[in-house]
């Protein structure tokens, strides 16, 4: 597989970015890796010992991580992240990764590399690694949807994570609602849950309340680009809010201290569960070819292991996420996403 | 004060109710509890140590957790709850508490007890607790908003949170959104930042991402009950979950398990510190008296603490609440809620 990775995107661009590259393209030798970036830095950033599945391409400078995205890319079109995309359009990589500016990143991906058929907009689509791993769409692409956006991220969702978390039978999908009943919540989530138990494209299991969000309950759970955004950060936020407390409470007097020191080895494995550098960067799903949103504050481990789920997931990704939709539109009854 | 408590509602009703109501009733000797239920099983499950401020009034059955709220207050107005409300209505008690169905309270509080002038649609006010407690609204009472819904919510909260949280200044209130900048949202959150920027009747810190609920960097946290209700459910539940996953960590080998025991005291407070039992109830903010719903799991404890938050913020909420709605209409450019 061939990956465009926009060296420029991120906090710790070139450096993390550049770095996490060139160890992803020494475990994956079948792979090629293009750096763009400037190509003084992006160079320097690399040193001498760059494998041989490593090139680069130059660029204009990145998108600022606070710049409105469409007007950025308007008015730097030789960009990082444009540049980047615009190879995927060109059929010279399969996927783009970028850990800049998202909204750029997304604008960049509509705009070079185009939308799936039948696909009115892309959703973000995040791992949330705890308790029990669940697949979260959409994380932001699409802030205001319609209902039949969400169904289009349902199917997304399921053929994606079918293939992701290597699932036997169809994903189970839920709709992220205030309560289980059909009758709860907004009048989008009331179409959509009507929808979703009509369409035979996909294993729906009904509302899924925020209380239940990684509870094991779903493989994939869909909303809106808002509530996605939102719940995605509070976990996050929750989460190492909860980690920091506890080790508050480790600290203290000698005995504590001790006892701390002996829990530390495996409270590592809690803090490592959690931490989202961990689990590689989201997929756009709902475009062509693999666009893969990392971590602003993305350092090494986490731009490998991104770019180990791109190639772990193949460059049939967007053709098989098109034939799903498709199949789905030509009969509403169609066999489950992503079954046999 | 004179506080109405709907003994019935609840997964552990009368039981955990009763007994919470007797304690916070000898630890208030100067306010008035009035036990709503079914007489017999009420009487019962009070036993015969009776506190002199505690009185019972009879009533149907309980509106069940499942039950469609408004189908069944109009079937049986004798419920438990409809009479309790009933009560404040007529000025008996100043205040209801129920920790039954939360859309049957919020239903008979607008039914019976009525809403403030000046505010089309009342708000849940939750405190979320960690790691630095800020006061959440709406949770779910107004599942679909509009901005002036949203404006209100922040001058209520802004009111509520200062007597609450004892705040020295104005409280500071965010707008929970997908980023800070005023042009990122939907069409409801970016209409809503330009009015909350444009009233003088809050100090309005902005937008607040998900990652920084509870973060400390506001003192109330607005959004629409559709989000709030799914943002309060997911941190409590990721809260909860890694606490789990803490506590797994620290079993094992002897080793550990002793290391768990000298820390165990400490980690106790981490969890109080999580446990929504902890906090009172929520506030139904926008109707005239003080109603309070309490978690459909509540036991005694949560019980007893949300009447003494009740007795706590006094009899003259919905009075202070009414004012500053009234006078950020008459004059905009108003001094900030509760400002001196």
């Amino acid at each position: 597989m061939r990956i465009a990775v926009d060296a420029l995107g991120g906090d710790n661009a070139p450096g993390e970015i550049v770095a996490g590259t060139l160890s992803a393209a020494r475990r994956l030798p079948q792979d090629e890796f293009v750096l763009v970036g400037e190509r003084g830095r992006i160079e320097a950033a690399a040193g001498a010992e760059v494998p041989d599945n490593v090139s680069f391409r130059d660029s204009g400078g990145a998108v600022g991580m606070e710049e409105e995205p469409a007007a950025a890319l308007r008015a730097r079109p030789d960009s990082s992240v444009a540049v980047a995309a615009r190879m995927v359009r060109a059929g010279e990589t399969e996927a783009l990764f970028s850990a800049g500016n998202t909204g750029a990143t997304v604008a960049a991906a509509l705009l070079s590399v185009g939308r799936l058929k039948s696909c009115r907009r892309p959703a973000i689509a995040t791992v949330l690694p705890f308790p029990s791993p669940v697949l979260l769409l959409d994380a932001g692409a699409t802030i205001s949807c319609r209902a039949q956006d969400l169904v289009n991220f349902a199917i997304l969702g399921s053929v994606f994570s079918k293939s992701y978390f290597r699932l036997d039978g169809p994903a189970r999908v839920g709709l992220i609602n205030v309560g289980e009943e059909p009758s709860k919540g907004t009048d989008l989530t009331k179409e959509a849950y009507k929808l979703m138990q009509e369409t035979g494209a996909i294993r729906f299991v009904g509302n899924v309340e925020g209380r239940d969000v990684g509870s094991g309950i779903a493989d994939v759970l869909v909303t809106d680009g808002f509530t996605g955004n939102v719940v995605l950060k509070t976990a996050e936020g929750v989460a190492k809010a909860i980690l920091q407390m506890v080790r508050s409470a480790m600290t203290g007097n000698v005995m504590s201290k001790a006892a701390a020191a002996v829990l530390r080895p495996r409270l590592v494995g809690v803090r490592d569960q959690v931490d989202p550098e961990n689990y590689g960067g989201s997929f756009l799903l709902g475009v062509r070819g693999s666009v893969v949103i990392g971590h602003g504050n993305s350092e090494a481990r986490g731009v490998e292991n991104a770019l180990l789920d791109i190639s772990r997931t193949g460059a049939g990704l967007s053709d098989a996420l098109e034939d799903a939709l498709a199949s789905s539109q030509a009969d509403p009854q169609a066999a489950q996403a992503g079954a046999p």
